[in-house]
């Protein structure tokens, strides 16, 4: 075509500002949204809709939630006095699937980053501080993501939490379980090394 | 999340049905959409629901439209006396990209494969043919893909449309230009030796 039509134009170039999503795979998926049911297209844009509307943050923990207060803050089933601060609502995601963990979470919405301009206030940090006055929290567990923006975050949570009389912990760097000393790059390595327990 | 809430995973759900995206692309991007911000949102659902409801085929060549007849069949600048017979509406595209050709084209939607169920009847070749009752067609290139279901494609439609006295011709198949005949592969370079020509 000489110039693409339209509508066809209009949803490639909103495509294409997905991140991952090339100048081929926009006009792949534009392509693609032309051969589905009309119910199938309405179905997807519903979605969208409804997710964008519907989900917020919870105002305890500012992680993702379709209610007021998410259902990891309302399961009184769960360890009260622990906090593990997390950066986005994915990571409250991948640390319940690995079951390992049953306590409150707390979401920065972000890490420190003062070349993108983002210092404390712009966390959820605030936000932190305040439950731990009213909440009865007695360890902080730092599980922001182990490159220098995430470090340099929970640095700055622990110089900030441990005169509060809280234990703050890091979350253990190491290497994988079931991966190989001969493939592990040299920081992993050594930080496994540093963290070494006695058995 | 013990589970993941409803509105996310209807959206995870939806995304993963698109080609191409795993689940972890999905997730990504259901995460992504809630970072987005609402307008955004809503101007890419609105690009889906605008796309599928505006675009339709044009009732002459079965190439996308926005209108009753499209672009390329209006412009009376271009040859009427031929025709390219492609697949898919994204063939036209890749062909118009090139500006080697300025005839008319005719979209198959889909090609011959028995396998799937799909016959003559599915695909619009008796449209094609009524195209060449009405209009003064002379030539017809045949431009679906150089796999099986293409070139099977081709030959039937080459058999049907001899006897009416028209000049159907082949895409011609070959090293790409650029190619090295030291990386191509042996079906592509014997097809290049047999479409050989004097110089």
């Amino acid at each position: 075509m000489a110039r693409m039509i339209r509508p066809l134009a209009n949803l490639y170039e909103q495509l294409r500002r997905l991140p991952g999503v090339g100048s081929k795979t926009a006009m792949r998926l534009a392509y693609h949204v032309m051969d589905m049911p009309a119910e199938e297209v309405a179905l997807l844009a519903q979605a969208l809709t409804n997710a964008k509307q519907q989900i917020h943050y919870c105002k305890q923990c500012f992680n993702l939630t379709d209610a007021e207060v998410c259902e990891i803050c309302n399961d009184t089933d769960r360890d009260r006095f622990t906090i593990c601060v997390v950066e986005q609502p994915q990571d409250i995601a991948a640390m319940e699937r690995s079951h390992g963990y049953r306590g409150l979470y707390h979401v920065l919405h972000g890490v420190l980053s003062p070349l993108d301009g983002i210092g404390p206030d712009n966390l959820r940090i605030r936000e932190l501080f305040q439950r731990l006055q009213s909440e009865s929290i007695t360890e902080v567990i730092l599980a922001t993501n182990s490159n220098v923006e995430g470090e340099a975050t929970a640095t700055y949570l622990a110089q900030l939490l441990k005169p509060a009389g809280i234990t703050v912990s890091r979350i253990a760097h190491g290497l994988p379980v079931g991966g190989e000393l001969e493939y592990a790059d040299e920081v992993t390595l050594s930080r496994a090394l540093e963290n070494r327990r006695i058995i």
